[in-house]
């Protein structure tokens, strides 16, 4: 599942300093949060590896690709995850948990979908000092893993639908350049593997799941998506047909896979014999998908959102929404300021914010100021001795760095005003961004000018899989090839419109262009 | 951590029916819930394995000691996991997402604590068709993985305490005999690692956490545990002390290590570089703990409560509370009768229960109860004609069959109080079971004597290590040595009582036994 999850050369690259873990007292600067030594329109890279290192979501692990979720990290995906889980349970899908192992058998069953994962499984082969007398993969995804059971499992029409979700880590040992949450050979996700009757059930739950993909994406993560069908040549490995949300990073000019929604047809079914009996009393084959999103949602978030002062964390998802800092000043009483800090929060955590007070003594309201734009805090509230005189704090976006001071009785109201509008704003924003990328073309020649301008290219084609390949094969360079990202479910007039690369009659529109 | 967590010899054995995954229809009997074949009393290795795959909790999976995890057991771990996970949070400790993999020369950095896990470590070794150029471990805990990066986040006393947790699987390729949930080759945990600047710190927070395993086990999952200490002999590998809630099973007379927290004292600290500088400016050493709980206790709630017709579960971790059953009779209004069930589940679902509607019209009221029952739901509701005429509902339980007719108008209020009759009625049987094992001796004949009554010992003893191997040596049978389990925290008087092994003065009380 997921085939593009993590497959093409990406452009992030981790800067040497940060590169070791467990390197004891190095790079303070850096860490203490005072600043990032490259910007993100100069060295997006470079600049991403370190703010996902200085903003202290990521940090890098002693095995390359692999890398340590921190707490903040952690908080966004469990975020998602209460809202994924609790929609999928409304539509009647239960968790389970199947083995982390799979053994060479039944992993090399389905042909078309081994041959798309077999480069990259990695393979136990000792336990202590044996060897074992089979070597054991570790899963890439679980649909071998799975299927054999759900034979086993599903007889009759009355076993249908079978419906499971899974959270998991898995595993992918890619050789290409790894990237924080983007291309890493562990990561987390969550992989959905259903069972229908009918092809008709099957359809449907595609798009109802992709639907909430959409949502996780635009509605928490504030980030626009196309949602579309992939062409032959990028759909999942053994699959039917895959539909994905596509994201974009403006400033590398790539489109990225936000996650997938898969329908299997009857194949793996046929592989694995999951037949059932249907209502006639005849023997049938049942109708399947399987559909992930991953931890890689987060590194899209860091790469849309995130400017020269560090991550900017959407408002839904941030875990600490609102931070509280007091300014003393000489003169001042200290500790009124300081209770007026702890009031605020207070005030704010009742009425359902996650809101905390930076009060530590030994760092200036300055070097907080920055800590917490490196760390992404939607709204900062700034307290001083003109504040608590007037009865007001100063509320500092993180998204415009727009000021405001807010009256103390108004305070709830006017944060939560501010958070949606910050939510929102990022949303605009990164649309805005994205949608200045769009170009639409009908020719090789506006294609190729796109491509050289990064964009995000729609354009007609004859939906052929050699024409495909052919645009891989000759695009190919330095920053890697084109290629389709998906047909868009909204589809532009394709009345006498041709192919762009071979002028045959136009068959869809797809956007195209380089990817991660 | 959790060292003790699956390390000796079960008497689960699982029924060579249902050892083999992926084999298609067969035992339709079994899995149809009618009855098992196996009496808790008589075979109760394989009444084990039975129940736990008939009541759909476990599925054997085709490679040996790995299990499926299904529905049945996903939510019961799922309540658990929220509980535990609120009540962490509330202390200030944060999620993270550590590597499934660790590098050798840093596994192998703390002494005693690897050769406590080399011999169960599993070792990826290629990818793809590739040789990795160094092999690489599967975590059996994460200690190793975590704490080079403990030495680099840690600098000065404000950076403690450092709380962190993680929910994942680990991985210890044992090869004595496999059994679901309680010794398996994968299993599911979370696993807490902190650092604090004191030793009192560490000290109130091993206790803090191992309360709230007791409350996973007795308030949760309805089982009597005892707290107290490990001796040094069965410590945690590399720790300083180790505590622990122990379990009983009374059928098999073998106690079991329920969770474990430990204190890591400054051992890995030392090794592991983990050092701050103090208020005082002065380079100090971090005191850490580590602690741990895992899928084991569903395991030890199936054993506990299962009877010989299934499942048993305490309605604070059933997935199903409440299942509700018509009875049509063949003059009857079959579908006001449905549209009963229908109403009776909504009211229950809308009070806070989880209540479902067995509507099936190929199975029999009969099937039903068999099948309901073997998946333990702990209250059966009944509809039929004379109810429905009556305005009441027949109520069952599941722990004792006690059956009685509930007018429609007290429907919540009495559900409510025989879901709670219910919960503590299983905590109190399985305490008075536990308690009727227990057996206090002085000598070394008074010993072996219960031993060979499958009794928990409470024995007297000089807390020497030596002492401690020399029982295991002398016990040492086909059914496995007799260690400690644990010391009480509660001890009895210990004024002139001497060791029940070497005669010299007792130095604390501890629990003995088999286990497993």
């Amino acid at each position: 599942m997921a085939s593009g999850e993590g497959k093409k050369s990406g452009e992030g690259k981790k800067p040497n300093a940060n590169a070791k873990g467990g390197g004891k007292k190095k790079e303070v600067k850096k860490e203490t949060g005072l600043g990032l030594s490259f910007k993100k329109e100069e060295n997006f890279g470079e600049w991403y590896s370190e703010v996902c290192v200085n903003g202290e979501m990521i940090e890098y692990y002693d095995i390359s690709g692999c890398y340590i979720l921190r707490p903040w990290t952690m908080a966004v995906w469990e975020m998602m995850q209460t809202f994924f889980d609790a929609e999928i349970k409304k539509m009647k899908i239960k968790n389970c948990y199947f083995p982390l192992f799979v053994s060479p058998a039944v992993l090399q069953k389905e042909k078309d979908h081994i041959e798309g994962f077999a480069p990259e499984v990695a393979w136990v082969t000792k336990s202590g000092q044996s060897d074992l007398e089979v070597p054991i993969a570790i899963r890439p995804t679980s649909e071998t893993v799975m299927y054999p059971y759900y034979s086993k499992w599903i007889r009759g029409h009355r076993d249908l639908p079978l419906r499971l979700n899974q959270w998991c880590n898995v595993v992918r040992w890619e050789f290409s350049h790894p990237t924080p949450f983007i291309r890493s050979r562990e990561f987390l996700w969550q992989e959905g593997h259903t069972a229908f009757a009918t092809k008709e059930e099957a359809d449907k739950e595609v798009l109802d799941i992709l639907e909430l993909y959409r949502r996780i994406y635009e509605e928490y993560l504030a980030i626009p998506v196309i949602k579309g069908k992939k062409s032959e040549l990028e759909k999942f490995a053994g699959g039917f047909y895959t539909t994905s949300v596509e994201a974009f990073i403006p400033n590398t000019g790539r489109g990225i896979q936000g996650a997938t929604s898969h329908c299997l047809g009857q194949n793996f079914a046929k592989m694995f014999d999951i037949t059932f009996e249907n209502e006639k009393g005849e023997k049938a084959m049942v109708w399947q998908n399987s559909w992930a999103y991953s931890t890689r949602t987060i590194g899209v978030m860091v790469m849309v959102h995130g400017d020269d002062k560090g991550l900017v964390m959407p408002p839904k998802v941030a875990s600490v929404q609102i931070i509280v800092v007091p300014v003393p000043f000489k003169d001042a009483d200290t500790q009124a300021i300081f209770d007026a800090c702890d009031a605020t929060v207070n005030t704010l955590n009742e009425a359902g914010f996650r809101a905390e007070a930076d009060l530590r003594d030994n760092y200036s309201p300055g070097w907080k100021y920055s800590h917490w734009e490196m760390k992404g805090v939607p709204l900062r509230i700034e307290i001083g001795p003109k504040d608590l005189a007037n009865k007001q704090v100063r509320a500092v976006r993180r998204d415009n760095s727009a000021k405001i001071d807010i009256p103390m009785v108004n305070l709830v109201e006017q944060v939560k005003d501010m958070l949606d509008n910050i939510q929102q704003n990022l949303f605009d924003v990164a649309k805005h961004k994205r949608d200045a990328c769009v170009k639409t073309v009908r020719t090789w020649d506006e294609f190729i000018e796109a491509l050289g301008q990064k964009k995000m290219i729609l354009a007609p084609w004859c939906d052929e899989m050699e024409v495909e390949k052919d645009v891989k094969a000759r695009t190919k360079g330095e920053t890697g090839a084109a290629k389709t990202l998906c047909a868009p479910f909204d589809q532009p007039d394709l009345e006498g419109v041709n192919c762009f690369v071979t002028g045959r009659p136009g068959k869809k529109w797809s956007y195209w262009g380089r990817s991660y």
